[in-house]
């Protein structure tokens, strides 16, 4: 598909949230929405959100915009959101219980079958619903449910050890929220999500 | 400061684990560090290591590298992390719950002073030693404590009913957790940290 490749980073960063407009405009049963329109709504110029959106492949039409419902479907299929992904979660410290329960990457089709960690208080029992397994069963529950996408919410210092077990077991999709930068074989994909990084952005453009 | 100026996003955003790298290295009783080594465990090149450093002002001595303690404190110096920085947080759901919980922002200077939500039953205890307070008590009280920086952590559909609220009461920088692209006057920053934009990316990179 050579529509994925010419989409810059950027482009499908701004997906969500324009997925997020065109989903609360639908609400009020419009059909069409401008590209003007969204471009307001997001503070963004229209031209850039004709861009972000030609990505999709839906053209809008002459004076009256962007099919809604063809939009939608069109950035929901894009991103792979029209269908369930499996995948297991490491973890479950604040910030893995925060993913476990959150409500918009289940409705973009996340669904976290099994969750781990080694902290034997926190097995046994179920985190917004997902069952939160022995760090030590992983590797075997991995290969049994045959997921092949983890998130990591461990701390950084076991990320290497954990990732490696988890690449063993068929993993070959992590969500890093680590701040290390994982050693992986080639076909293993890394998509890391530092949330130090974005602190330190916010600090630097405070400029205090 | 003409050095912030030249700092690109992407070297700001690898500074923590840069830092992270240094100071695994420091307590190993190391004085120096070098490009190279950095590089290595960060998979990066050693020249784009060099470059990102450049922006803290500290430059690498030939054949020895780095002096690790100055390296460290003028990493954190550029980043604003060797003081305080009080700040609210308001919304405290799942994530709002783990940003409140999370000990490396406690450690690079995050002091969150008070938590708003407007559930009665979340408020009037505390969360990881946070008080959290009425969402109705909010501009009173931020501007009792004369902070100057928010944490969002509410659904999207507050979100710029309550910033508005937040600018009101003297908030000049936000830290943005929702979905939405905040409209605010001159003067006042926003960063905004979008889970679902970082998904977005996880998803196409799986390309499956």
């Amino acid at each position: 598909m050579t529509k994925q490749k010419i989409a810059s980073a950027p482009s499908i960063r701004r997906l969500p949230s324009y997925l997020h407009i065109i989903r609360l405009f639908q609400r009020e049963g419009e059909e069409y929405i401008s590209g003007t329109f969204i471009g307001q709504k997001l503070n963004l110029d229209p031209i850039q959100v004709r861009k972000d959106l030609g990505i999709t492949g839906v053209a809008g039409k002459p004076k009256k915009g962007y099919p809604v419902e063809e939009l939608i479907s069109a950035i929901e299929c894009f991103l792979g959101w029209n269908r369930t992904r499996n995948a297991v979660l490491v973890g479950v410290g604040n910030l893995g219980s925060a993913l476990l329960g959150y409500q918009e990457l289940k409705r973009h089709g996340l669904n976290i079958l099994a969750a781990f960690d080694k902290n034997p208080e926190k097995t046994g029992g179920t985190v917004h619903g997902t069952p939160v397994l022995s760090v030590d069963a992983m590797e075997t529950e991995i290969l049994r449910l045959g997921v092949t996408t983890a998130i990591l919410t461990i701390p950084s210092s076991f990320a290497q050890e954990i990732a490696d077990i988890l690449i063993k077991a068929g993993i070959r999709g992590i969500w890093n929220f680590t701040n290390v930068k994982l050693k992986v074989p080639d076909g293993v994909m890394v998509q890391k999500e530092d949330i130090s990084s974005g602190y330190a952005m916010f600090c630097i453009m405070l400029h205090d």
